[in-house]
């Protein structure tokens, strides 16, 4: 399989994953860069991703249009993938989604989304909320062109995760597995953090060393990794699809 | 297919989503106004919504009353369905429903339900609670004639969504397409607007602009409204059902 | 088929619906009354109720011992459903399950569980909790004795539900389709009380005379009460089971 | 069927179980040690717990190594089971998992974790909180060598269960079937705490003469302990690899 085949079978792989584990329902999308030419990017058509298999992928600008005749509906809300790209060249892949327990944290400013179980820490310290309205007034809060996307991917700046008031989340990662990764622990630590609050008393949050130690330690391409991945391909039914890596070593007792 | 078929069809198929996303359970209707004739609708006959076929499905008058002579039994709540066709020429789709997550709303004063996400913005800015007691007094709470469905009918007035006290929710739409995926949203709204009132501290409720904007924009044959209902027909195992709207074509760059 | 072997067909269904409902896991249970000797009742031996069949079912006496020898394990505490019987003529089946939703209302005290919704109707306007320890101090929790199950008895007098501190609850009905309905609405009915505390304000109760209606209005062969019945056993996936009662006649149009 | 193979058999159906029942996920591992030689436990390699077969296991020192040459990867945080085994001769069974409703009871000092419900008393009187913070500073919060376990364990003290602040939890039991029985109730236990908590007013926990009362009466092979593990197990697919113990008999009516 060449490593194009490779890139979109796995995209297809994290449609599935994403819909499986709630992150997406008929609405959201993920994305990844193209391997070879950073200028542009894949995502399916206008899909809901449970649904999408390899005739659907089709192949974006960084101006969020297709780079071929394309006579399919798309996204409307592709430009948030473009934009991230367009400003973020260390990033690879991303995620737009309404999952639905990150949606309180972006409709109140009581509490901010922050990393407070250790599968949550690659949110990232700071979570910034995004709000069309400041912009662009009253809109229908869809990310409709690129202007919009670009101001949404100014709020994100350096960052991992941004949430949308009234709408949903974007991540971004340096790869499809890192995205899918991120994108399906984002809900669960919003979670743990609604429910914590609700007990009282003060919320113990990781501390910026604890989230920088695991940002630090982590591989795409470690056995941890691997095995969520190849998890969760599974439970999605598509377990097939996954291709393996290189067996990772133990060092034997000696 | 004949127009009357199709839309049948689609009522099967608007049935089973509504099943399967939890909406109904053994309880809880939808039914559809007559195409041609706007004085009937069509119901299923008193059965769960999930074991809905195509013989199961009656035709009724604007008085809730079967048209053709009807010895299996009927729904004892479809004069809610009569009373908002009569009263609501615009309306050709309506949705009664128990979805558990907004019966709170309907029994506690302190937090209406309004839109905080973009997907419930179709609820409407406004959303009365109708309360058989006020003006029935003591009853099993049940829509059981038109005087109830005509009183329900008058509480939801020129609104989308009427809360029903202790029992559960109206909603109406345009077309079967719109009041399944209003009734889908509705719980989700609900759940968000719940949770981000326990996380405490001002509500962004959407604005006025923006349920306007989103109404507005809305159509049921965009390929966002299809994607939704290709995909919960796909969910509730009727995805074969489904008839293809003509290929929405996308612009291609040039 | 004999009467009593469609009331022990019942009573297997009835197993398989509490346990596809959640009311039931690997514990809890449900018992019917011998229709022909009101001194016996039919529950299974020390089984999940989902995997209940029809060699699993015993019959016991009132003193909750097996009527003939019986070298299976039987469950520990079916003197729950004995001590009902022995005091309750009006009852002819009971659940005991532990179902997570009623959990907190019999551990505080604060918040009594009463009707909310009209499902929620059959527990009845007064919901009793019964404390094991307010007569037997220091115990496993468990009803293992006819002292334990009239001590419940008379804790649940003439109600038709009674909590169980710290364990969970026993429901008592006329008929196996009541007790079913009515342990099947109690944690949605929980579920709907414990959020609309959440939401703040005052709860709007189903009034006295509400409850009164709903009571009065039921019947167990309605169309209504079947409609349950039927969509339960067929999500359970005994829907093959299910002994079609007569039609229910509607009255045509004239 | 040797005592050895039985042992490896229940391993599979232990990892199956907690699978199933939303104990682990990608993450989480449960181990059991030797029959034959207590310095010697059993776990599976790094692989998720679903898809566990029995190829997958591996036996490792209480140093946490393997005992034979291993060319696959292992879980990196072995080393909370071989902690635990060469600290607690009594235990034969360890679990750390990550269930979601237990987390944030790590995360805040307010509302300790004990037990409220009877299904809840085995994770005993008292659940320490262990901070890996406290004596290691900022990590990754993973056990990743035996001083982070042996401080674990330290913290466990004779207990049933740790929490792990920001992480998860460690029990520790005589048996596979208690250690999952346990872990299984942590979570419920968890939540009917949560629950009760929102509803206001005093907590009545379970007495510590309660939870003895039931430790005390508890045996690993019991009907009532059965009936869950074969439930569950039937529950993950995996029933066909259950063997039945000795048939338990109830003493007939004489």
């Amino acid at each position: 399989m060449s490593k194009l085949d490779a890139v979109i079978q796995d995209l297809i792989i994290a449609n599935r994953i994403l819909a499986r584990e709630d992150v997406v329902d008929a609405y959201g999308h993920v994305s990844v860069r193209h391997p070879d030419n950073p200028k542009h990017f894949f995502i399916a058509r206008s899909l809901a991703p449970d649904l999408v298999e390899r005739d659907d992928i089709v192949e974006l600008g960084l101006d969020g249009e297709p780079v071929r005749q394309e006579s399919r509906a798309l996204y409307l809300e592709r430009f948030i993938h473009a934009a991230i790209y367009e400003a973020r060249p260390d990033v690879h892949a991303v995620v737009h989604a309404h999952a639905e327990d990150i949606l309180p944290f972006g409709v109140v400013d009581a509490t901010p989304l922050r990393p407070v179980i250790h599968s949550g820490s690659f949110i990232g310290a700071h979570v910034p909320v995004w709000d069309i309205a400041d912009k662009f007034g009253d809109t229908d809060l869809l990310v409709r062109n690129m202007d919009h996307g670009r101001d949404l991917a100014r709020s994100l700046g350096g960052d991992n995760v941004a949430l949308m008031r009234g709408h949903g989340f974007a991540s971004a990662a340096r790869s499809l597995i890192e995205v899918v990764r991120l994108s399906v622990y984002l809900p669960r630590n919003a979670r743990a953090l609604q429910r914590a609050k609700q007990l009282g008393g003060k919320i113990k949050y990781l501390s910026e060393g604890e989230i920088a130690a695991r940002a630090g330690g982590y591989r795409p391409s470690s056995p941890e990794t691997w095995r969520a991945w190849e998890y969760w391909a599974h439970k999605a039914g598509c377990g097939h699809l996954v291709t393996k890596p290189d067996q990772h070593e133990h060092k034997p007792k000696t």
